[in-house]
């Protein structure tokens, strides 16, 4: 936790927060604050700054805070990922939240295992926590949106090519294609396919929306690891 | 599992193998192999290639197998990381395997917690069942040299000097430091630190040692997203 978000609830104050649970415990656990420590803290979906401890005790911690600075920019990028495995999807979301996406769309796909639909990760309140962690991590406060289309085709057809316009359209895909371009500067739509890849159905539809296959290499990554390479690389 | 890796104690004869164990269940109960299948296999340290399933039962699957592709190239690089925690470390281990690290040195710095030098991953047989699982991801055969230095500063002062030379060297850290140089051809020699960064003193010997500071921008990431960002960015 690099950053210390905090919630609407929180406020007992314009400059005022009160602390419980999960926060309260890394204060006591991990960072060990003591009062008059000065932490980093960030106001969801607002600005971020820095907060002074005023009281820690095992109830509750209270911070002064003062909030001028900016979150760090996000990327020009609708992230398209067929559902990953219940465990990858947690730490995707964490990764997604990190790296700065702003909007993620969760997509079926012929490999997708129909179980991985039923999981209680994609919960709004499971998936929340995660981006949450992902925010903290990197020192962001504004949530990305996440979208979730349980049906490829018709989202391939009816709405990807109107959200990829004006885009570059890009789907990773291990194969005979172009290397992914580097240093992008225009807005990107990117695919991700599950483990195994998206089927040549998948990637002709995702095509046709004007997304076109570029590759990595002949490596096989990691969902996880497939995403922080591809967004490390186009910007 | 995108490639059966096979060890010199599988081979019944020069083009057959018997699998039990891991790779046994694995074949049963992720591949749902049937007798007649082709799968890709390599030989550890050795050529990729095909093996046709002759049986498979309980106790044992065996392969005729048939070697003739080389794996794939790794990277110039050696990476230098700070220990991290050890659930962590299993992922990074997976991860430096899967994008083709040649040489990974496990360091120590002023923000490693002690305990995780007592950590059991660090077992030789355990780093190299990750870095198996990392290999078996991305199809390659040849296992990264893993070298551990518990003492940062006899290592950074007398060895690394000499292990960069001839190399970019550079180190990963957050700050006011030039951005990370993308796509470059000449061997690298990257330094990662742990959570929480190196400490400045620890950033002035490493540069002292001929690696430079670079940084990936404001947001902190995880030690394994930071590795694989740096590394894609940089090959």
């Amino acid at each position: 936790m690099n950053l210390l978000l905090l919630e609407d609830g929180d406020f007992i104050a314009a400059d005022r927060v009160l602390l419980q649970g999960r926060r309260l415990k890394h204060l006591q656990e991990v960072h060990r604050a003591e009062v008059g420590d000065s932490l980093r803290v960030g106001r969801l979906g607002g600005l971020m700054g820095q907060g002074q401890l005023l009281r820690l005790d095992s109830d509750a911690a209270e911070l002064q805070i003062s909030l001028e600075q900016s979150a760090p920019a996000k990327l020009p990028l609708t992230l398209l990922l067929a559902l990953p495995r219940p465990k990858m999807l947690k730490r995707v979301l964490q990764t997604v939240a990190s790296m700065g996406v702003p909007r993620l769309i969760l997509l079926n796909s012929y490999r997708v295992e129909k179980s991985f639909w039923q999981t209680p990760f994609l919960q709004p309140e499971a998936i929340r926590e995660q981006l949450i962690l992902g925010l903290e991590q990197a020192r962001d406060t504004v949530l990305p949106e996440v979208i979730i289309e349980k049906r490829f085709k018709p989202f391939v057809e009816d709405q990807l090519p109107q959200l990829a316009a004006g885009s570059l359209g890009l789907v990773g895909h291990p194969g005979d294609y172009p290397a992914c371009p580097r240093a992008v500067t225009q807005p990107v739509t990117l695919a991700i396919g599950p483990e195994g890849g998206w089927i040549p159905y998948e990637v002709e539809k995702l095509a046709a929306a004007g997304l076109q296959p570029v590759q990595l290499g002949e490596r096989i990554l990691r969902v996880e690891t497939a995403v922080t390479a591809l967004l490390a690389r186009l910007f």
